[in-house]
C-alpha cells in the first residue's frame, strides 16, 4: 500500500493533485549522510553490493531532500560485470574495465547474465520496500543497451566514443550480437527487480547523443524497444541522453514515460509525444543559481511542461558539487508552484 | 588568382561543377608528414607560433589528401592567451590553463586582444597564401565567444562544463562582460586574418550542446551574431556542434554557410536553412569503415544534401587514429561522386 504514489498515477498518465518530482542521482554524492556512509567502506562497489547499505543510501533523498521516488542505489555496470567483464570504479575519474570486448572471441567468453548473480540488487530492493513501508515508490533501473555496449569497448567514459562506434561501421554483426546479449541480460535482471518490489524501471541511454540517427534506430532504439516490450508488469521510463532526433520514435515504443534533457523543448517533445508522461529538465547548473532564480526557473519548467502528464526532474544526473538545500527548494519550489 | 575556387562558390549559393570537399582537422594529426614535422619541435604551441612550419602543415592535406581547401594550422586558444590567459597543450590530454577567470577582478586584469600579439598566425597565412601559389583558398578560424569562455572557466576540457554554466545562472552580467571582450578581441583577430589573406572564416562552437536553447541564444548566438555582422569582406561558416535547437535562428544570422554535425539531419536542415550553403556531416567514424562502407556513406551524404549550395566535410574534426587512406578515398568519393 503506497502512501504516495504521485508518480505512478502520472506515469499512468493520470491527472494529479500535484506534480511529483524527484532527481536523478539523488541517492548520492550530493548528500554529507552518503558520504559518511561512503567513507567506512572500501569502495563504491562495496556500497553497490552491500543490500543493508544500498537500502540506506537509497532511502536517505526521500527522508533527507523529500522526493516522491527513491531509486535504488546501484549502478548500470553491474550487468557487462555479470555477463563476465568486470569493472573497477576508480575514485575521481569512474569506471574503468581493466579488460575490454576487442574481438569476437572476447565476446564468445562472455555469457548473458544469470540473475543470480546479481541477488545483491534484489535483497537491496527487498529491504528498501520493506523500510520505505510505502512511503513512496521505488525506482529500478538499468542502462540501455547502446550505452553498457560502449563501456564494455571503451572500458571507460570517452569524449567521442569513437572506439565503440567504429565497431558499428567496421564490423555491425558483431556489435549486433553484443547488443542481444546485453539487452537478454538487462530483460532478465528488470524482471527480477520488479519480482523484487520495484515498482516503475527506468533505462538511461547516456551516450545516445553520440549516434548518427540511423544508427541510432539499429544500435540502439531496437534494443531499448525490446526491454519496453518484455517489461509489462510496471510502467518504465526512457531517458535517451542527447538523442533529441528520436523523440518521434519515442511515441512508437512500449513505455509509458520519456525523459527529456535541459536541451530539449517541453513544447514540442509534447506535441510529439502526446501520448506520454514527460520526465525532465531542469539544467541541473540551475541549481547553482540563487534561490530567486531556481524558483524563476522551476516555475519556466512547469509552465514549459504545462497541464499534462508530468514527472519533474533534472536533465541528467544532479552535479556531486551542488547545495543540498538547493536541491530540497527545488523540490519545494516543484510542490508549492504546482499545486492545484 | 584561385585556380580552384569551388568552396568560395559554393559558399556563395553558386552551382558548382561538383561538391567541394575538406575536412576538419584535416592539417594535423592524421598525417605521418604532420608529425614528423611535430616531432622535431618542443611542442603544439612552438608549431602553432613559427609561422614558416605551421605554413608547411597548413599545405600538407592540400599536397597529400587533395582537398578544395586549407585551413591555417593554429588553435582558437591563442585568443584567450593574447587576452592575457596563458595556456598550455598537455601530450594527449588537450589544452590546460593553468590560471583561470575565477572571479570579476580575474576579468579586470585581461584585455581585449591586441593583433600585434598574433602576428606569427598572420605571418603563418601570408606565408601560406604564397606557398598555396593559389591552388585552393585558405581558411582562416575563430573559436566562438562561448567556447573560448568555456575553456577560460573551466581551465581545459570538461563532461559537464558545469563551472562555465554556473555562471550564467549565478552572475550572468558578469560572464556577458567577459563574452563581449572575446567578441571583440575575435572580431579584430579575424579581420587582420583576412587582411593576412584568409579566403573565408570558419567559427567553431565546439562546446554549444551543453547550453539550454535560451541560454544558448543569449550567451553565445548573440555573439556569434556580432562577429558575422563585422565581419563583410569574406564568406563566413559557422559550426555550432550540437546545437540542433539553433538551426532556426542560424538562418537569420549573417553567415553564408552553416556547418551540420553527423546527428543533424541535411534534409530538414535544407528545409530550415534555404537561404544558405550547407556544410558537413559525415560521422568521422565511417572512415574507419571499409572502402565499401566510405562509399556507401559518402554517397547516402550527397544524395541527402542533394541539389543545393553544399560543402562536403565530416560532422566534427577527424580522429587521429583515421588513416590517411580511407580520407583519400572519401575525397576521391566526394569528388567523383559528386561531378555533374
Amino acid at each position: 500500500m503506497l502512501k504516495n504514489d504521485l508518480i505512478l498515477r502520472a506515469a499512468r498518465g493520470e491527472k494529479t493533485e500535484r506534480t511529483p518530482v524527484w532527481l536523478m542521482r539523488q541517492a548520492g554524492r550530493i548528500l554529507p549522510e552518503y558520504r559518511a556512509v561512503r567513507k567506512s567502506l572500501s569502495g563504491f562497489k562495496e556500497l553497490v553490493e552491500t543490500p543493508e547499505l544500498a537500502a540506506e543510501v537509497t532511502i536517505q533523498p526521500v527522508d533527507i531532500l523529500g522526493v516522491d521516488a527513491a531509486i535504488i542505489f546501484s549502478d548500470i555496470l553491474v550487468i557487462p560485470e555479470a555477463m563476465g567483464l568486470t569493472y573497477e570504479m576508480v575514485e575521481q575519474k569512474g569506471p574503468h574495465f581493466p579488460k575490454t570486448v576487442e574481438s569476437s572471441k572476447d565476446i564468445d567468453a562472455l555469457k548473458v547474465a544469470d540473475p543470480v548473480d546479481l541477488s545483491y540488487v534484489f535483497d537491496a530492493i527487498k529491504i528498501t520496500k520493506r523500510e520505505l513501508d510505502g512511503r513512496v515508490p521505488l525506482i529500478g533501473f538499468a542502462g540501455a543497451p547502446w550505452t553498457i555496449f560502449s563501456y564494455m569497448i571503451e572500458g571507460g567514459g570517452s569524449k567521442t566514443f569513437s572506439k565503440a562506434r567504429r565497431l558499428l561501421y567496421a564490423d555491425a554483426e558483431m556489435a549486433e550480437r553484443l547488443l542481444e546479449m546485453i539487452t537478454e541480460s538487462t530483460i532478465g535482471y528488470l524482471k527480477k527487480q520488479i519480482e523484487a518490489g520495484a515498482d516503475m524501471i527506468q533505462v538511461f541511454d547516456s551516450w545516445a547523443g553520440v549516434l548518427p540517427p540511423e544508427q541510432y534506430s539499429q544500435f540502439s532504439l531496437k534494443y531499448i524497444s525490446k526491454i519496453c516490450d518484455a517489461i509489462d508488469e510496471v510502467p518504465v521510463t526512457v531517458f535517451a541522453k542527447g538523442a533529441w532526433w528520436a523523440l518521434p520514435d519515442m511515441a512508437d515504443i512500449d513505455c509509458r514515460t520519456v525523459g527529456l534533457d535541459w536541451n530539449m523543448n517541453p513544447h514540442s517533445a509534447r506535441k510529439i509525444l502526446n501520448n506520454k508522461t514527460l520526465q525532465g529538465n531542469l539544467d541541473p547548473c540551475a541549481l547553482y543559481g540563487s534561490n530567486e532564480t531556481i524558483r524563476h526557473e522551476t516555475e519556466k519548467m512547469l509552465n514549459a511542461f504545462g497541464d499534462h502528464p508530468y514527472i519533474a526532474n533534472l536533465g541528467h544526473g544532479v552535479y556531486p558539487d551542488t547545495d543540498p538545500q538547493k536541491v530540497k527548494y527545488f523540490i519545494e519550489c516543484v510542490k508549492n508552484l504546482s499545486a492545484y
